[in-house]
This record gives structure tokens, C-alpha cells and sequence, in this order.
């Protein structure tokens, strides 16, 4: 027997359907993020501080605006609505002493926007947290959700802050929301030159025929997980139904950023460039990689691509915007 | 061989002498602990809001201001110092929609005060956290310290937050620090009639002859530990000189609400007080207890205040300040 009209199923728009709005859609995770929904047919509208990017996608209402403003927030939403806050004005390697300046802009503007979709009503507010920095130097490996959250840097706390008062939020104000906490995202979009993002860093040095630049002796080790995986994670995570609030989202797996550097010589088949090491960074965290068990088994999420395709897929992605610079 | 003048040891100064700053000394535990610094000789400086209590013991200068007025605050501290940190400008009951006071009121001034005790080089700051409200609903009891946090307070949450921030400091800024998260502490000095404090509520409905009120059915159970034991694991924690940064403070053991009447009643010589039940409060958590092993191996503190003893002494203080305010 089909679903017919008057099957309450019905009443449920599809997820094709459903209405986004991606606050911070114009940075690296929101674009790939952006370019999945876009395939899906889901009408998107974007938040974002800078101009709108190059490249929109069909189906797109770009609008500029600061996601703590609250009315415009507000009037961007209905309950029909996955928002996805995507975030960070800040960053691991923010300074540890001008903490009340990280609150100011990341804490009280994510309780602004918590308020707003609870008087909204929306569907579902998806928070893109950090795994990196929440949890701190692990205790065990790889990190489940429930590991110890012990952050070493102002950011991880801001980041745990904004988790704990959306599960607050969940609890007493209804409001339903789903937290992913990211390993080290790589992929297409991510350009090099941040201070974030090693692998494309290391890419970026090696299509310029420039040494490595390796913080420490490459002993540290991290999960990096594709941002087509990330982006795919999101939607499940606005799909899912079930009592788990938080999710990890990674490979699984650990990489030495040294292995990482002779990975891309295989694949741009480069041989012995020269290393030059850094002074290690006060807020790196030795190793850490994640337990993905429980976002696999609650929404079938899985990482897909193949840690070689990613980094060749990566790097045709910087030469190219190397090629259109140089233009 | 008695240590002699020239011994380095003798340039520590003795914990007898040494001079402490109580934040947030007026009130309960703050009392509680000046007595025990002024019983061990100790030059104590008490910075309150409100108005200086009527009692002052012997060895202390009162300062009228507040502790997020970091100029001020810089002012009465010095390398020497022990600062006991105590203020809480919040409480588990406070509305959990407005976030944003708590952070302004409570995580912001905290942050100004750990920059003002790096800044000064303090010589340990000692942080009275919550362990009811910063566990959340526990999953093993008794609650070790590495347990998950999860707060269902916003009271929580900035609990939990000036926490990670002081051992952000710890860490990357060499400020040395002590947390205590607390039980549920009771004794002399804990006014019946306020949002906390079940035990001096109960004792103050029964010595007026009125029922007890009791939220819920009276299974709630927590952790109660008498305030001259917490005084003395604060003094105890700043002469600390271990890795650990936090510790519980608590009996290690459950009591109910119930049964906490009975014992009143057994205490007081009643029978059969009436008991009003009022349902229950939305921020309680079930059931949680502390597990103290911790504090008791690292540093020796175990709770002494025998159960009934503590009620009774209770009981004849507020005894004293009812017929004081009959007067």
C-alpha cells in the first residue's frame, strides 16, 4: 500500500524539500556543505558577514548580515527550517588572554540565535563544533562523545560553551538540535595559507616547489576526515530522529602530519622535499583521533572518500585557484 | 636539627601566616571559612557587595566592592596571597533563558580576576565550583571527578566554564589553581527561606511548627556535607602542592529528602510533622553523590561532622537567630 494524502506521513515535507539556512555558508565546511544541498533541490538561504561568494548555487538567497542579529535571524527562519550554524569567529590559535573578546563574539551571539529559533520554532539547529579542540589531550583513543572534555584553548572552551547551552536549551525549551564535533577537515576549498588547515598548507607549499613546513618534528597526529564527508554528515544529521544529541564526525583513523607530507609527494610524484621544521604550537594537542561508532550506527553516516583521491582532488582544486590568481 | 635561618624552607612562608583574600566572604561557606583562617592566625582581606557582617573575626580588613573590578581587585592581592574564590552572583534556579546575565555576572568578572592573579602572580587561587550543578544527571555514582559534565543549569554551565578557563590560565600561564566542587554544604550560617539550602529549610519549618514543604515525593537524594568541613578542605586545598587541580568536596554518600525529615524530627524530638509535597523542580537532578577518594588520598581531608551533630548545631543557630529577630 502507497502513502496515500491523508496518511499523516505525508505532512512531513520530504527532505528534498526542506528549507536551509546556513549561517557561515560562505567559509570551507558551508560551501561544500551548500553545493550537497544544492544537489539535493533544497532551497537554501545563506548567511554570511562577507560579500556573497563567486560561485552560488541554484536555488540560493544570499543574504549579509552578522548571525547575532538577531531580528535578521529571526526573519530568515520559519519551523520548516534546518539551520545550520557553521560559525567561528575564531580560531584554535586565537589568544588565550583576550578570552572575553571570544565570548563576546561567539558565545553570546550562539545564545541569541538559540532564543530566536526557539521563539521561531525551526526544525532543527545543527551546530558544527570541534573535536579537536573540545576535548582536549585524550584520554583514551580514539575519542567517543563521552570522553572527558578538557580544551586547551580558549576557542575548545567557547566551542563547549556554545554545545552546553544548546543541549540546555534542548532540555528545557524543546528545542531540537544535533551537535557535530569535526575532526580535522581537508578537501577542495580550503585554501592554503590559514592558519588552520595543514593539509592544504602542505599541498600549497609543494605546488609552489617551496620546502614543507612542519610545526614540531611531524610526530603529531590527527584524523582528517574530507569535507564532502563532512557535508554529507550535516544533512544526515538534519534527517535524523533519534536520542543522540552529539556526533563525532571523522576518519577513525590517525595521520602523522610527517606521513602526510610524503603522501602528497606520491601523489603530486615529488620525491625528497626539504623539510623545515617549526617550533611545535602551544595549543596542539599530541594526537587525537575519533570514535565515529556512534554516527555510523545512528545514521549510517560513513567517511567515503578515499585519503589519496581527497588529497589529489585537493590539490587540482589549489592549482587551479593558483592558475586563476596567476591570471 | 631545627631549621635555621638560613634554610630556604624558612623562606616559604607557613601557611599560618600567610595572607588570604576571600571573595564573596560574607555569605555561607565565605563565613565558615573566615572563621577557620582567623582560628589559624591568618591576615585575611574580605572583598563583599554588600555591607561588612556583623561579625568580623580577629585579623580581618573588609573592602566594600566587586570582584570583577579587576583595578581593585589588583589592589589587595600580592604574590603571598591565597585567593579564595567564592562568589557566586547566580543560582541553580536562575531562568535559563536569560544566559546572558549569568555570563555577564558570573564567567565574565571571574575572567578579569584569574588575568589580575596572573598578572600579580598570586600565589594559588582557590575556586569554590558546584559539584551538583556541573555533573548534570550522573551515569555511575558516586561521581568521580573525570566524570562527563553535563549541566542542565545554565548555573552549570558558567559554573563549568570558569572552571575550564582557570585551567586554561593554569596551563598556559603558569596561574596555580584548585577547584573544589562542592556538594550540597549545610550548617550554621545557612538561612532557612532561601532558593538553596534544603536542610536549613526543613530545620526552619519544623522549630516554626510549620509543615514540611517538600519537592517532589522526597526520593530526590544528594550529597550534604557540613560547612566547617568544606572550610577545611579549602584551607587544606591551597596548601596543596600536587598535580591534581580538582576535587570533590562531599560526604561520598546520598541522603533524601525524606529521610533528612525523619532525621530533623529525631533531632528536634517531634513526631509526625505534616509534609506538603510541591512538585518538582525542573533544574533537580535525581540522585548524585560525590566520590571523595581524591581529595581524601592527595591531601588527607575527610569529612568529621558527624550527620546528626551537624543538624543539631544547625538547628540551635537558627534557633538563635529566630529568637534574635523575635527580639
Amino acid at each position: 500500500m502507497s502513502a496515500s494524502f491523508n496518511d499523516p506521513e505525508c505532512r512531513l515535507a520530504p527532505a528534498a524539500a526542506r528549507p536551509a539556512l546556513v549561517l557561515g555558508g560562505a567559509g570551507f565546511i558551508g560551501s561544500a556543505l551548500r553545493r550537497r544541498l544544492a544537489m539535493e533541490g533544497r532551497p537554501t538561504t545563506v548567511l554570511t558577514r562577507s560579500a556573497p561568494a563567486d560561485r552560488t548555487f541554484a536555488g540560493e538567497t544570499w543574504i549579509q548580515g552578522d548571525f547575532g542579529e538577531t531580528d535578521l535571524v529571526a526573519e530568515l527562519m520559519s519551523p520548516s527550517h534546518d539551520v545550520y550554524h557553521l560559525v567561528s569567529n575564531s580560531s584554535p590559535g586565537i589568544g588565550n588572554w583576550d578570552v572575553e573578546i571570544d565570548i563576546a563574539n561567539t558565545v553570546v551571539p550562539t545564545l541569541r540565535l538559540i532564543k530566536a529559533a526557539v521563539r521561531v520554532g525551526v526544525r532543527k539547529l545543527i551546530y558544527v563544533s570541534s573535536g579537536g579542540a573540545v576535548y582536549g589531550i585524550p584520554e583514551v583513543l580514539p575519542i567517543p562523545e563521552d570522553a572527558p572534555t578538557n580544551p586547551i584553548s580558549a576557542y575548545g572552551i567557547g566551542k563547549l560553551a556554545q554545545e552546553k547551552y544548546l543541549l540546555l536549551f534542548n532540555r528545557h525549551h524543546g528545542l531540537d538540535c544535533q551537535i557535530l564535533r569535526v575532526a580535522n577537515p581537508y578537501g577542495p576549498g580550503q585554501k592554503p595559507g590559514g592558519s588552520q588547515g595543514v593539509v592544504a598548507n602542505l599541498l600549497g607549499q609543494a605546488l609552489k616547489g617551496e620546502p614543507f613546513h612542519i610545526w614540531g618534528d611531524g610526530s603529531v597526529a590527527r584524523d582528517f576526515v574530507h569535507v564532502d564527508d563532512v557535508a554529507h554528515a550535516l544533512v544526515l544529521a538534519s534527517d535524523y530522529m533519534g536520542n543522540q544529541r552529539v556526533f563525532n564526525v571523522g576518519s577513525g583513523q590517525a595521520r602523522q602530519i610527517a606521513t602526510i607530507a610524503v603522501d602528497i609527494e606520491r601523489v603530486l610524484g615529488l620525491r625528497n622535499q626539504l623539510r623545515i621544521h617549526h617550533e611545535s604550537r602551544g595549543f596542539d594537542v599530541p594526537e587525537n583521533y575519533l570514535d565515529i561508532t556512534r554516527i555510523g550506527s545512528e545514521t549510517g553516516w560513513a567517511p567515503t572518500t578515499p585519503w589519496l583521491a581527497g588529497l589529489g582532488g585537493t590539490a587540482e582544486w589549489i592549482q587551479r585557484i593558483h592558475s586563476r590568481n596567476a591570471m
